[in-house]
C-alpha cells in the first residue's frame, strides 16, 4: 500500500540540460530534486550519436525507475537531456502515457516532455484524426507532437513550434529536444507553468523549479517570460518572444501556496517567504487567542511560522511528520483505521492535552484527511482546536494542469464556511481572503499577474468543461 | 547509493505483543515505527500453532522485508510476536546477525530480541565455549541466550531469566518469546535503554517507544522499572523486581537529545519537550544577537523551537528537509561534491543572504557533515553563522549500545572549542553544559537518574574497553 | 549473463482469442507454448468494458511479465484478447517496439500483433510521412497500422485491412483487436508464415503453431489459406479470401527445419515427422560408417532419429541438454572459455571416447559453436567426427522475417564445404540436397509450395536490399 | 507456481575448492551443475583473510540466489570455499536450514555441508540438550556439527572429525571448511552417497557428481571410499582411512535409476550407460510387440535407448519436453486440469495415433504423473500402451536422505503389478527384477555393493522409523 493522499496533483515537471557529458546523470539529479511534482512516471531522453535520441522511463519514484546501468545505456559524449516526471489521472496511469513523448520523423527523432493541460487538445485531436493522424496515447501532450511534425518542413524547427503553439490553447511549459542535441523551451503565453533557465558551468539548463538547480550546482538565470521560446544549441541561447507583447499575465498562485517546493524560486519570487507573507497576512486577518500556533506539515509548515510571528503566539510543531512517510507498506487491516492518515503525522500528546490550538493547512480541498487530523487532537484532549488557511476557499476546478481531486469533490464548493466548521469539528475556521493572498506577496498589481480561477471561478483561458476533462493529461 | 550519515547509530528497537490475532501484522507497525532505531534488518517471530514459533527477518527496511505473504505466512489465530529492528558495525551486517534468534532446546522454541549491550559478554562467551556451547553468531545476545538455556530446567523461564540476568552486565532491554506464547519483557538495574508497556484492546503490548503504541492504537502503561522482569501470559502481566531496589538508575540521555523520536515518551517524559527544555536553558546559557534562530531539521527542530521563544529571535526553518531523503539514488559523480548532504537539506537563498543566523543542532559528532553545512549557508552570504549544540560536547565512547561513529572519531575529543570553531567555520560555537543538560529536564536528582558517561567519561557500569569492542553487538 | 544463442531468430509468434470469461490468461498460456518464437518482449491486448483495450507488455521471457495481479488488471468478462511474442534485432530491443501496438483513432481503440517482415516498409513510410504521418517506432508493423487507420472509415474494418494489405508486401501474420472485441487474423499471398485457427470450447482461437493449441486444449480447426483473412466475431468466423487465388505459395521451410517445434503441425504437417523424414533422406544421400548417430540437441534429435533408424547406426543422446539452460547466470571468468557453449551441452565421456561418431545437427549459421562443440568430443577421444546437416548450406539472408545472424556472416556463403570441414575439425561433413530436402517431406509440387530462398537466392517477393534491412522488426 | 514434481527428493548436493582465487565463483558454478540435486535452496561459504569465513545463503535455485556482487562481497584472494543446494521437507523449507552451517569456536569459524540422512540423530541430539547444547535449526545436519565442536580441542579438526563420525550413524557425504582454508570430504562407511575428488589447475575438488567437474573443468581425480576422510591443505590431499575396512558398501543404487545426472561417473561407473544397461535387461526380461518404444523425458530417455536397441522396436521421442519447464508461471486456472503435467510434456499427436506404444520410465513413486501421461496418449488415439519400468516397485521407504513422497504413498506397496496396470490404464506393465537391475550395471558381487532398500526392505543400517523421520533433513 502507497499512502495516496488526497491532495492536489500537478501534471507534471521538466527539466532539460544541454550537450554536457554527464547529461542524462544530471537530468536523473534534476528529476530527483522535482519528485513531487510527479510521481508515477518518470522518463529521460538523451540526445546523441550524432542524431539518435536513447530513452528510458518507468512507473514509480525516479530513484525506482532508474539504476546506474539504465543511465549508463542512454548516457553518451556531448549528449544533451531532457526529463520528465508525471502524475496521471486514474485509468490512463500506465506506461504508454510516460513522457518524454519519442517520435520518428524522416529519419529524424524527437522528444518532448510537458507540464500543463492544452484546454483545446479534444478539438484539435479530432481534426487530425480527420486528416488520419494515429494517436497512441489519451494525452493531450501528444496532440502538440502531432501539430509540431505537420508544420515541419526541412527541419526548421522554430517554425514548426511556432506554428504549432499558435494553435493550442491553455497552460504548457514545454521541453523538446531534437536528435541534432539542440534542447528547446516553451511557455505559454499566460505563463501559467513555472519554467526557468539556469546555467551549469558554462552548459544550460532548464527546470520547472530552481530546487534543481540547487542540486545539480546549477545557477539560476531568469525565468522564462510570458509566450518565450528558447532555443539551446551550438549558438548558445536564442529567445524568440511573442509578436504581440503579453499584457495579463495568468502565474498559478497555487503553485506558491502548496506545490512548489519552499527553497524554490518560482516566477521571480521565493515561496517560502510567499508562504511566509501569507501567514503573516492571515494573522492580521482572522486572529484569535490560543496557546500555541502548530502547521499541519510540512505544507502548513511556514504560513504557520509567519502567522506565530505576526500573532506573537508560541510556534510549536505538535505533530511529527513521519521520516519513512512516502514509502509503501503492507495495508493495514481494517480495524486499523485512518491508518494512512495517523502514520504520517503523529501529534505529540503532551503539547495537546488541555491547551487551545491554532492549526495553520495551506488549503482544503476535501476536507477528510483534515477531520481526521482534527479529530486526533481532539482524543487527545485538545481543549478549543482552531483552523486558518493559508488561501481562500477552492471552490472551482482547474483547467490548466492541476487535478484537485480525482474522486472527490471540492468541499468548500458545497459546504458554508459555518457547515465546514461543523464537518471538520473546529471551534473555528478561517481563510486568507483573496485580496489577502494576492496582495500578500508583495507583486505589483497582482490582478494582473495571477491566475486565481480555482478561487473565484475568473478563468483566464476560456474552456469547453466537457471536452476539457476528456483530454486532460 | 544510500545515503550514509555519520550520525550515531543505536543498535535496536524492539516489541513484543501478546496473543492477538493480527499479532504479526500489529509488530510489523510497531516495527515500523520504531524504524529509526535501526535501519539495517528486522524480524519478527510468532509463536503459535501450540507450540511453533515461525520467523520471518530481512536485511533492510520493515518495508522492504515484510510483504503481505511474509506476513500471511507466519500469523496465526492466537499468537503471540516479537519483532527487532538494528543497526549493527561493518563487517557483521549479515543475516545471521538479524534478530529475534531462536532457538530450539527439548521440543521447544524461544526466541529472544536485544536492544543494549553486554559489556562482559566477551567473557561469558569464553567461559560457554569452555564448556562446550556453539555460537552462531558474533552478537552479544547470543551469550544471554545460552545463559538462558543452560539454566532452563523443567521449563522454569523465568528462574531462568533471573539466573542468566545476574551473569550478564551491561545495557539491555530485552524481548523474549516463548513458543507457549508467552512474552517477556527485561530491563537492566541501571534502565540503560527505554522499554515500556502498552495495552491494546486488552491485548498487552512492549516496546522501546511509545510512538509504536501510537501507531497501532494501543494506550501507554508505563515504563518498565530498573531491573524489572514483566511475564505477560494467561495470568495477565506480572512483574519480577530486583531482589536489592535499584538506587541509581542511569538512563541514557542521549536518547533524548537525538535518538528517540519527538513524539515519543520514554523513561516518564516526552522527548519534543524535554529537547524543547534544553533550547531554552542553552539561550540563557548561550545568547547571541542575529536575525533568525534556524535548525538543521530534524534533530535541531526542537531545541531550535525553545532557543527561538526565550531569546525572541524568530524562528525560521531555513533550510529544507527532502522529503525522499534516505531513499537510495544512483552514485553522483565526483564532480557533485557534498552531494549526499546537500541532497538532504537545501537552504532557503533568499533567507540566508546577508543575514546573521543562529544555528540549532543536538549535537556534533564527527563534524564532517555540520561543516559541509555551514559552508553552504556561507556560499550563499549569510553575514554571520553562529551554532549552539544542545548538549555538553561528546568526549567518551559509549559502551552500553550506541556507536557514535564506525570510521571516525569524536571531534570533541581532540579539538578545543576554539578549534572546533574555526573548523567548522563559524562566527561562535557553544555547547550546553552538563549542568544544563541535566537540570533542563526537570527530572529530580537528575545525576541518581542518567547515564551521562559520553559527556564526561563517568561510566556508571564497568567494563574492559578492548574486550567490549569485540562483542559489540 | 544469458546464454546467447548464435542461431537464427525469428521475428515473433501470436495468438488470438475471441470473447472469452478467461481471454488474458489463456493468452498468456499461449504465448508461453510460443516463447521459442520470441523471447525479448512478449504483450497482451484485451478488449473489453464495451469499447475499451487494455494492455500490458515487457521485456523478457512470458513468465517474468506477467503475473497473476498483472492479468487480472486486464481480464473482464466477455473480453477478447491477442498476443505477441518477438525477438528483435540489437538497438531496438526497447518496450516501445514491444507489440500488440495499440492506437486510438476517434475514439476507437486497435491492437495489432504481426509476425513477419514488410518488404516494402520503407518505401510506404516515406510517402506516410510525405503526408504528415507519426511514427512512434521503427517498426515495419507501425506501418501496416498506419495504413489501415487510413483507410478506416465509418468503422469499416474489414475493407480497410484489405486496402491496407493491396499496400505491403513480404510476410506477414496479423492478428488484429478491435475495442469492440472482434479478433482477425490475416495471412499473406505467399503464406510465408503459419497461423491456424482452433476451437476452444466453442471459443475461435488463433496461434502461430499448434503446440498453442495443445497447451490451452484447444482443437485445432484448420491452416490459414494464402492471403486470407479471418473475421471472428458475434456472427463466428467470417472468411475473405484473396481476389486471384493464389498459385504458388511460399511456405518457409526453415520454420519445420528449426524454427517451430516438433509437437507442432504447421502448414498441415507434423514438424517431428518432417525432420525426422530429412534425416533418412539424410542417411540415403551421405551416409557413412560409425559407432553411432548422436544429435545436437534439442534441434538436431528427430533428424538423427531418422538418419540412425534409417542407416541402422545406435542412436545416441551423447551429448546431455542441461534442463536450467536458458537461465541467466552470472559471467564467468576469462579463463572459463566457451562456457555458454559448454554449460548448455555436456557429453557424456564414456560415451565418446575411442568412437566413430556421426553428429546430427539442423542447420549450421556461423558455425562457431559447432566447431566448440566438435572440439570438446575430440578433446574425449572421439576416433572420428563426422557431421551431417539436415538442410542445405544457408547462403542467403532472408527477408521475410528471420534473422540468421546480427554480427556474423553465414559461414556457408564464404567458406566450400571441404574449407568449412577442416574449420569446423570434422572428418567429414554434408549437407541435405536442395531436391531431398523438398521431396522428403511428401508434399506435391514442393517448388510450388516452399520459400527456399535463404538456400538458392530464389526470392519469391522482390525488395531492395538495402531498405529492407532498415526497416526490419 | 512453480511446477512441483512428484518425484523423489534428494537431500543435496555438496562442492568444494581449495584456494583458488576465483573459489566463490567457481562453487557457484559447480552449484549450477548440482543443481537437480537440491532446488529449495543454496549457498556458498568462503574461508579467507586469515580465519574469517564469510557466507551467502538463500532460497531457491542457484542463479536467483546468487548476483555477481553477491559473489565479489564473499571471494577473496586465496580463499577455500565450500557450497551446497538442498531440497527440504515441507516445513522446515526455510533460510535457517539452508547450508552451509557456520559456527564460531573459540574465535575459529567452521562451516559444513552435508548430503543424506543420519538415522540416530534424534538420540544424539537428545544427549547434546542434557549437556546443555542449544540449536538453531531442525536439521540433523546440526548435530554433527555440535558433537565435532564439542571434540575440538586446541584446533585438531581431524581427532574431532573421526571422534564425530564414530558417534553418527547412517548416510552423510560432508565437506567442511575450517577458517584456516582446509577443506575436508568425509564419506560414511557405507558409502551411500557419491563423492567425488578432482583436480583444477592442480587446485583439490570436491564434489558430488563429475558433472560439476565437467563444468568448472576440472578432472576427475576418484570416488571417495567408504569411511575415508580426506584433508585438502597446503601439504596436498592426505586420506584418512577407517581403522576396520569396509566390506560391504550400500552404495545408493537410486542415483543410477534417477538421480544422478546421466553425464555424471558416479562410485566410479557412468549413469548414462547404466540406465542404458538397464534398458536392455528390461528388453530381454519383458518383451512385448509394438510400434514404437519412447521414454517419459528426460528420466526415461537412457534406459528407453537400451531397449529399443535391444529389442530392434522404433524409438521415438514422441513427448516432447518444454524448454521452459521448471520456470514459475501463473496458476492456471481450475478447468485447466493436469496444467503441471500437460505443459512440461506434450505428445505429438501424429505419431501417436493408431499406435502400439512401448512407455519406458526409470521409477513409479505416486503413479498419478504416469496415469495423466497414459491417459494424454490414450485421448490421442493410441492403439495399445505398454509401460516398462527401469527399476523394481518401490515398496518401502528410504531412510538414508532420499523422501520418495511428501504427501503420498508409494503406490507399488499397496497394489499389486495387476491393480497399478489398471490404475495407470495401461495394455501391460513390468518393470524390472531385482537381480535384473544388480547384474545388469556390470558391477561384480552387486548384493555387497548396493543397497536396495527402498525396493526389498533389506535396510543395511538399522535406525528406529519414528525418530528417524523427525529428523530427516
Ligand atoms: N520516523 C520518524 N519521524 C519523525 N522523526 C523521527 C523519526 N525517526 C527519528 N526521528 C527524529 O529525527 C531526528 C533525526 O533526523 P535528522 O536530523 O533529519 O537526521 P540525522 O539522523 O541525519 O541527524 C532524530 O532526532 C529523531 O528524533
Ligand atoms: N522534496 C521535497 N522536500 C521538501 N519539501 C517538499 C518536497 N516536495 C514538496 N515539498 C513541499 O511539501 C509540501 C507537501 O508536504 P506535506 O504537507 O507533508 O504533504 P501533503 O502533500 O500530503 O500535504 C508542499 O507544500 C511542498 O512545498
Ligand atoms: N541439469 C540437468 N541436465 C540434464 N539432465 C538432468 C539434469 N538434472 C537432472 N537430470 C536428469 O533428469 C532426469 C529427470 O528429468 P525429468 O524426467 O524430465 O523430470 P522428473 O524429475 O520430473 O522426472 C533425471 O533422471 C536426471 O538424470
Ligand atoms: N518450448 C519448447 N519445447 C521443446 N522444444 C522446443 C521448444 N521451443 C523450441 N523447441 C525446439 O528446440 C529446438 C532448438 O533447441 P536447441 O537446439 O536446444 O537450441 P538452439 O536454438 O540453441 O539450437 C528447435 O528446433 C525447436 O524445434
Ligand atoms: S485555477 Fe488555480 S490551480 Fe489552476 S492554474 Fe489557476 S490558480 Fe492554479
Ligand atoms: S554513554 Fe552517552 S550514549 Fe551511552 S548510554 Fe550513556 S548517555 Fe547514552
Ligand atoms: S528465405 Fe529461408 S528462412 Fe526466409 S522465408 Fe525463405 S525459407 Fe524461410
Ligand atoms: S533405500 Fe533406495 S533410495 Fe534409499 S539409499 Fe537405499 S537404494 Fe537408495
Ligand atoms: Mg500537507
Ligand atoms: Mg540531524
Ligand atoms: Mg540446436
Ligand atoms: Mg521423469
Amino acid at each position: 500500500m502507497i499512502m495516496e493522499s488526497e491532495r492536489p496533483k500537478d501534471e507534471c515537471g521538466v527539466f532539460g540540460l544541454y550537450r554536457h557529458p554527464e547529461a542524462a546523470q544530471l537530468t536523473y539529479f534534476g528529476l530527483y530534486a522535482l519528485q513531487h511534482r510527479g510521481q508515477e512516471s518518470a522518463g529521460i531522453s538523451v540526445a546523441r550519436d550524432k542524431d539518435k535520441i536513447y530513452s528510458h522511463k518507468g512507473m514509480g519514484l525516479v530513484h525506482d525507475i532508474f539504476n546506474t546501468e539504465d543511465l549508463k545505456k542512454i548516457e553518451g559524449a556531448g549528449g544533451s537531456a531532457i526529463g520528465h516526471v508525471r502524475y496521471s489521472t486514474t485509468g490512463d496511469s500506465n506506461l504508454t502515457n510516460a513522457q518524454p513523448f519519442v517520435v520518428q520523423h524522416r529519419g529524424r527523432a524527437y522528444a518532448v516532455a510537458h507540464n500543463g493541460n492544452l484546454v483545446n487538445a479534444h478539438t484539435l485531436k479530432q481534426e487530425l484524426e480527420e486528416s488520419g493522424s494515429i494517436f497512441q496515447t489519451t494525452m493531450d501532450s501528444e496532440v502538440f507532437l502531432h501539430l509540431f511534425i505537420k508544420n515541419l518542413k526541412q527541419g526548421d524547427v522554430v517554425t514548426a513550434i511556432q506554428k504549432a503553439v499558435a494553435k493550442i490553447q491553455g497552460a504548457y511549459s514545454f521541453v523538446l529536444l531534437t536528435c541534432k542535441g539542440e534542447v528547446i523551451g516553451v511557455k505559454d503565453p499566460n505563463s501559467f507553468r513555472p519554467l526557468a533557465l539556469g546555467k551549469l558551468n558554462g552548459h544550460y539548463v532548464l527546470a520547472s523549479e530552481t530546487c534543481a538547480f540547487d542540486l545539480v550546482q546549477a545557477e539560476f538565470v531568469r525565468e522564462l517570460e510570458p509566450g518565450e521560446i528558447v532555443i539551446i544549441n551550438e549558438d548558445g541561447v536564442t529567445s524568440i518572444m511573442p509578436r504581440e507583447p503579453v499584457e495579463k499575465k495568468s502565474l498559478c498562485i497555487f503553485e506558491y501556496i502548496y506545490f512548489a517546493r519552499p527553497d524554490s524560486t518560482i516566477y521571480g519570487k521565493n515561496v517560502y517567504q510567499m508562504r511566509k507573507a501569507h501567514g503573516k497576512r492571515l494573522a492580521r486577518e482572522a486572529p484569535v487567542d490560543a496557546d500555541m500556533v502548530m502547521p499541519f506539515p510540512d505544507s502548513g509548515n511556514y504560513s504557520a511560522i509567519g502567522y506565530a510571528e505576526e500573532s506573537g503566539i508560541p510556534f510549536e510543531m505538535a505533530m511529527i511528520r513521519n521520516h519513512y512517510v512516502g514509502r509503501s507498506f503492507i495495508q493495514p487491516t481494517q480495524g486499523m483505521r485512518d491508518f494512512a492518515v495517523r502514520v504520517k503525522l503523529n501529534p505529540v500528546r503532551e503539547l495537546i492535552r488541555n491547551k487551545e490550538i491554532i492549526i495553520i493547512e495551506d488549503s482544503i480541498i476535501r476536507g477528510t484527511t483534515a477531520k481526521t487530523r482534527v479529530q486526533a487532537l481532539r482524543d487527545l484532549g485538545a481543549k478549543k482546536v482552531h483552523m486558518r488557511i493559508s488561501c481562500p476557499p477552492h471552490k472551482f476546478p482547474c483547467y490548466y494542469g492541476i487535478d484537485f481531486s480525482t474522486k472527490g469533490e471540492l468541499v468548500a464548493a458545497t459546504k458554508s464556511e459555518e457547515e465546514l466548521t461543523q464537518f471538520l469539528g473546529l471551534d473555528s475556521l478561517h481563510y486568507l481572503s483573496i485580496e489577502g493572498m494576492l496582495e500578500a506577496g508583495g507583486v505589483e498589481n497582482p490582478e494582473n499577474n495571477f491566475c486565481k480561477a480555482c478561487f473565484d471561478g475568473s478563468y483566464p483561458v476560456a474552456f469547453d468543461p466537457n471536452l476539457s476533462k476528456q483530454c486532460m493529461g
